[in-house]
Parts: C-alpha cells; sequence; structure tokens
C-alpha cells in the first residue's frame, strides 16, 4: 500500500449526516402520505436510468382513458422539458429542477404539492430524476414505486442495481418493441429480479405499439378506486 | 405553505462535509494521476447511464489491436460481471464494487491501482458505475473523462444532465445502429452538447457493426503515444 492510502477508515461525520438526511426525509414522506390520503388521491413513483422511457410511459397512460384525472410532478437536474410533454399529453403538471442533486428528496415533492390540485387529482406520478441508483434511498411518500428497466440497457441491469428493484412494487420492461433488435431476454431479466425482490408485479410495455398499456392501466385503476372507497 | 414546511432552510453541515469530501478526493485525484504519468500509462475514464455500453465499448477497443496493452479497472454497485467480460475479450481486470456507493471515487480507485500492473499497462480504463449524474462531481485522476449517450437514451440528455456533458472531453455516441429504429436524430444531440462544452470531441460509434471503432481507436492511440514520448 502506498502511504498516502488510508483505504477503509469510516468516517463517522459522514455517517451521522446520512441518518439525519434521512431521517428527515422520511419524516417528510409521512407527511406527504397524509396529504396524499386525505385527498383519496392514489400516487405512483417512477424510478430508472435517464432514458428507460418514463415520461413516454406517462404520456400513453394519460392518453388511455379520459375519464382519469392525472397530475405528475416531473423531476429533472435541468430543463422543463418533461412536464411540457405531459402538459401536452392531456395531464396537469409541475416540474422540480433539483439544479444539479441526484434525486427528488421527500420535502422537494412537498413543495410541489402546493402547485398542483390534488381536489381534482385521481392519480399522481413522481417521476424522479433519471438515476437507477441514488434516488432508491429516499422515500417520497408515494402509494407504490414502480423501477423501469428498458431493453435496450441490458437484462443484466437488476443484479447490478439491486436496492432499486429490492425497493419497489412493480417492475415495467419498457421498449419492449426493441426485444427483435437486441440481445435481451425479458424472462432472465424477471427473473433475476423477483429473486431479489419475490413480491414485484412484473409487465412487460411498449409506448411504441401499446402493448401492455391496457393492463398496466387497468392495474392503476385499482389503486384509484382503493382511495376513493 | 404547510406549517410542516421547512422549505430553503440551508443546511452547514452538509454543505461543510460535501466540501471536504471533494477536497480529499482531489487530493486522492492528483496522486492517481502522479501513479499514472510515473508508469507512462494514459488513462480514461467512462461515465454514463446503466446500459449506454460501456463495457460493450471495452470490448470493441480491447479486441481491435492486439499491440496495444489494456486493464481496466471496472466499478459497480454489485457483481463482478464486467471485470469478467473484459477479461474474456483480452484485458487485465479488476472490479470495484462499491457496495451501494453511487459513483466511484478516487480512494477506491486508487486502491485498484494496486491490483493492475501499471508498468505492463499501456491504456488504463476505469469504467464509472452507471449513473449520469453523481460520478460526474469526483475526478478520478484520469487524463480524459468520456461521456456515452446511446441513442436509445433520446437525443435530448445533454440538456437534462447537463454536468456529465460539461466535464468530459469526449462524447461517444453509442448504439448507432438503432437510428433507424428510435426517434434519435444525432445532430440534435451533438449540437446540444457541444453548447454546454464547445470542446467535446464527438465519435458516433456502433460495437455491433463496428462504424466509428477504427478512428476512436486512432484517436486513443494518440493519447498513448503521448505518455511513451
Amino acid at each position: 500500500m502506498c502511504e498516502e492510502c488510508g483505504c477503509g477508515e469510516a468516517n463517522e461525520v459522514e455517517v451521522e449526516v446520512e441518518q439525519d438526511i434521512l431521517s428527515e426525509n422520511n419524516r417528510y414522506a409521512a407527511h406527504n402520505r397524509e396529504h396524499l390520503d386525505k385527498h383519496g388521491v392514489f400516487c405512483v413513483e417512477l424510478l430508472s436510468s435517464p432514458g428507460s422511457g418514463k415520461t413516454t410511459l406517462l404520456e400513453a397512460v394519460i392518453g388511455s382513458d379520459p375519464g382519469l384525472n392525472i397530475s405528475v410532478v416531473e423531476g429533472d437536474i435541468e430543463t422543463q422539458r418533461d412536464a411540457e410533454r405531459v402538459r401536452a399529453a392531456g395531464a396537469d403538471a409541475f416540474q422540480l429542477t433539483t439544479g444539479g442533486a441526484c434525486h427528488l428528496d421527500a420535502k422537494l415533492v412537498h413543495g410541489a404539492f402546493h402547485h398542483i390540485d390534488l381536489e381534482k387529482t385521481d392519480l399522481l406520478f413522481i417521476e424522479n430524476v433519471g438515476n437507477l441508483v441514488c434516488p432508491a434511498a429516499f422515500k417520497l411518500g408515494a402509494h407504490q414505486r414502480w423501477v423501469l428497466l428498458s431493453v435496450p440497457e441490458g437484462d443484466d441491469k437488476p443484479g447490478k442495481y439491486p436496492r432499486a428493484f429490492r425497493e419497489a412494487s412493480v417492475l415495467v420492461i419498457t421498449k419492449t418493441d426493441l426485444i427483435e433488435h437486441m440481445d435481451f431476454d425479458p424472462d432472465k431479466a424477471e427473473r433475476e429480479a423477483l429473486s431479489l425482490n419475490p413480491y414485484l408485479k412484473v409487465f412487460r410495455v411498449s409506448a411504441k405499439t401499446g402493448q401492455g398499456i391496457p393492463e398496466l392501466v387497468q392495474y392503476l385503476k385499482q389503486g384509484v378506486l382503493s382511495k376513493k372507497a
């Protein structure tokens, strides 16, 4: 070992600060959940790598049923692009920009709730920053977290990024129309994800061809109904 | 605003800890650079989203010229899969697993240097954890950082994840064989990246068809030669 090396040293200040941050975040997440439940809103967080098709999936879902009042909190580091896209598709949307931060936290999302009309919303999506790692550590208060894995990313990703798959309720394999052009085995991806989290509900969809979208919308409606009961 | 809200509060402890971490990291990065220069090794860091094709690009480069001695430091959260792949392609490799952390830091990479024979290496790649956000903040000591953007991720990503593009020397647009199946305009992606960073050298490649790989290898060889001079 080099004498400059000190590998393996623990840094207690870092650990304590991390615990404080997560504890504060959990407090805000619980408060967000109270807001949602009070207004009878079913809320789903979308988490994935950049470019896995979160916004495109939202566009497909928003267009599927005019009777469903959908709002979206969009999270990005920069730009208003995703909020503009979902508004054009017909949903109410508020764009959060983190200005560099790699994930949404519950406090940021709470601020966004004040810009969304929860009373007129049946189904609220929170689209996290494109990042398959950091967002997994921060609960936002949603009723379900969905993790997306797109075909071009490869079927080996669940094992390499396990936390995102462990802490989700639903896995959506997206861009299935590309399977014929890629070396991607959806059964393998699904098997590996289920080995990390046997309770995952799995959908395979293509927003381009519409494959799997009706089943996914039907599943969402069950959640919406459960909040109106 | 809710009375539970305290949005906008600054947390001085968080800021201080972040500055300490980055300052320690920069010290290790400078030390890593000294190691590389002492051994005449040209070092390139690869940074991108999960599944953008970092390992596949390495496989293509490793197979392209038997005269080039290539070693690889692989970074992942979990699994040894990528190190196994580049070893099978013919390179020496050491796998770092962060056990949850979202990026490599210079101290981790320094530890890996003790498992790589730098004296027998002409060209060292450091493949970062798949994450287009956090790794951009941590210098590792490499001579160049290359950011990869794959066609399926979409041509709107530079503006949404600007730091990764601002702090790179090279942009590699990967999986160009998929352009005919996707709504991706490589000129638009390149233009937006160059608006963030006009000094980016841009390559368009397909590891599948081999398009652009010879030009990229030629460019790498210039770096290798510069370290032997």
